[in-house]
């Protein structure tokens, strides 16, 4: 993965349609379909920076969010997106969800597949539920969070983040850090910034490193200090409370001192080393509040910024074949 | 009501309104005037299935989606409908709801008109409590199902699917399987595919049927192989699971053994006979897997699909008058 | 505050812009603010009774409702005026909310200015949460309600409704009965209607009724009968039903006999005295349904169709800025 000749387009800049209907994994991406969709984002990235955020090219189709796990940010960003590109959004609301009333996720699909949907975005707490998702219905369907599978836009903006403030992604090191056992985040990062050409490294306490991780390509750490060592790039992932409440944490003051981003340990990383977090942050435990505001290092809040212009471009990529339009 | 030319409009095919402000019910309602949604709703099967499935002509018209009681298809299929006609749509969520506040539904009711509503889409747990609104406001009233009375539009979307996958529905025998007694989608279909001519038999176990029902114009039944002798429809009804639960139904296995829709018990039917559920589904009890995912008999999944056209038309229909348009 | 030229802007006709970015509180605007939004609010009043309630003025923005605390009507209210106005309008819903993950609000006010909201409506249960995130945020903030602080628009919805109906607001004796003590609207319609020249008095239980209220301008009484004599209008508040299970409140039977409006406590009033409720209401408790419900004295439900005028002229005001426009 380190030559960049094996990162370019075979077929150079041609037309040629994204050759996936749905995203579902970083996972069978080639690297050049990653840098597309980052190069697609770009454009977004200034619409929405500017006075008037509104597209209309996906006026006419109707994007459904299907969201089977709670989430805010992630439902929010993707459903700005449709709005900005003139689609007609629609969320399923997961409470009163026919799914309680005890419907097979099949049967769901296929009901949203019948009122014919022309993209769908999912995010479910079991891995595997939107790729069985995907193979029932008949338009492109996103991934936005599927049990500890995958979360590839998630991926797609840290990779847009890091490209952004660093100029690239090859040659980076960047070191992700926590709770990598349970994270889609850490698994779809993991892909793609390998694809991508960076040096890899997670970074956990032996309860939350998931074993034989190196055949994923990455170095793994269990001693923080030494995992950061000179990393160009320091991502924290969340600790979910309920990790907490169970056996793979003792407590979080002492998850804190021991795995916790703070200054001093933030020094032994780059001296320019950009700071991640996906977000939401608990302050305090994974991250301490001066780094997660210091804005020289800090990418937070871009990070969610990229997000809404990443999504603008997969609902954007992804349908093209449905709009009739050639290449992407 | 075997005479067609009893279903024939006496005013032909001249200009007139709808004669009807509401829907709140398919009781009331012409053969013709049932016809006639119909016809409306093709041309909307049309355009859901092309690649711009979107109109403007409720532009600048607010549409309400009120439901009071949970609802995921239904709730998504009105709000498609919606805004593929170009309305300003909001939904009341019914949790974050002033009812719990201890509003009285017909302050709720002015609350919605005095916001200048041009339509209202009501869903409410109580018997005749979308009349009780529609009674106090100015705007179309469309009933998305209230208590055991009626589910019109579900009535609306079964004839269109009948319609169109048998040609006719006059003639037909169409056989209305399982909770009867506590279904406004049965007393629905009861009233519609009477008035349009088919023969109507219902079927379910003695505690499920409620007492003279053939005033209602229907057939009634006790014994599943007996009722569905011969149908061209099985329409299948969803058990609910708080029935299982009271005294109604033994067990849900034993319920599906005596009641539920098999293979075998199908091939009772007319050799060509249509599977219907209104979903979602509890397979394995009502309804087995095998007949659910037939797809030569089951129109299931295409229940769905006219769900957002025949909801279009009542839209279109309905408000017509305050959009100036004469005739439908 | 009686001089009718202190109410006068001093800039006169000329084009200037609204001079506060936000719209938190009533306290802070001057008499000309308050009325110069009064008057762009009539024209939506129009609109909202024409064929057409819709306008393309906020086409391209991205309205995003934060509300933290449950809400129907006003959420409802807000969403209506975004999307009349053609914004882009999203709405973060409060039970799936980053903030029950243990995000602090700020990080949550930071993610929604990094998403590029254009303008942000947020009603939270602490007095100044909303004034804290508009410190963090480069967009128009509205105030939704926070806590025991203001409801602004509320006070502008109360305003235009009186002065449509009054025909004028100087020099009128309006009596605040009620809840007063734990009442946002009390205190936004104090501040609102003592600077456009009204003399306003404060009738609530002792219980009730903050101390040193006199320093606001007005006048308190502990006694119905005396504090609506005379009264041109009468404004009750909502009595919060947990105020009911505390001991502020012998018991709703009595607080009805003792704070409630009455047609007999009424006859007290001016003898076209107006009648208004913010609403939801507890007929039999705060007001008697013969007086909601009497169309010659209440203007219960214009208050509501006002709101969504007023919330509709506070978004194009707010966001003339961004939209280049000069003046308002």
């Amino acid at each position: 993965m380190s030559d960049p000749a094996a990162r370019a387009n075979p077929l150079g800049d041609r037309p040629h349609p994204f050759p996936h209907r749905d995203l579902v994994s970083i996972y069978g991406l080639q690297p050049w379909e990653i840098t597309g969709l980052l190069d697609e984002a770009e454009q977004w990235v200034e619409v929405n920076r500017g006075r008037t955020k509104h597209d209309e090219r996906l006026r006419g189709l109707t994007l459904i969010n299907a969201f089977f796990e709670n989430s805010t940010r992630t439902l929010l960003s993707f459903e700005i997106a449709g709005k900005r590109l003139g689609a007609d959004v629609v969320n399923m609301a997961v409470a009163q969800s026919s799914v309680k009333k005890g419907e097979t996720l099949i049967d769901t699909a296929m009901t949203l597949n019948a009122m014919r949907a022309d993209v769908i975005v999912i995010r479910h707490e079991s891995s595997g539920a939107v790729q069985l998702i995907a193979d029932k219905v008949d338009c492109p369907v996103l991934n936005a969070g599927d049990g500890r599978h995958e979360h590839p836009t998630q991926a797609l903006l840290d990779a847009l983040t890091i490209r952004r403030r660093k100029g690239r992604i090859e040659g980076l090191t960047v070191a992700i850090c926590g709770d990598v056992l349970h994270s889609r985040v850490a698994r779809s990062n993991i892909l793609c910034l390998t694809a991508l050409g960076a040096e890899v490294r997670v970074v956990a306490p032996p309860t939350l490193l998931p074993p034989a991780i190196e055949a994923m390509g990455v170095t793994p750490f269990t001693d923080f200090d030494e995992g950061i060592a000179g990393a160009d790039v320091v991502m924290m992932l969340r600790l979910q409370r309920e990790r907490m409440a169970g056996g793979f944490v003792p407590s979080p003051r002492e998850y804190h001192m021991l795995h916790g981003l703070t200054p001093e340990r933030l020094a032994r990383a780059a001296p320019d080393a950009l700071v991640m977090h996906p977000g939401p942050m608990n302050r305090g435990i994974e991250i301490a509040s001066s780094v997660a505001d210091d804005l020289q290092r800090s990418a937070i809040t871009e990070q969610v910024e990229m997000g809404v212009a990443v999504r603008m471009a997969c609902l954007d990529v992804l349908t093209r074949g449905r709009r009739g339009i050639e290449g992407w």
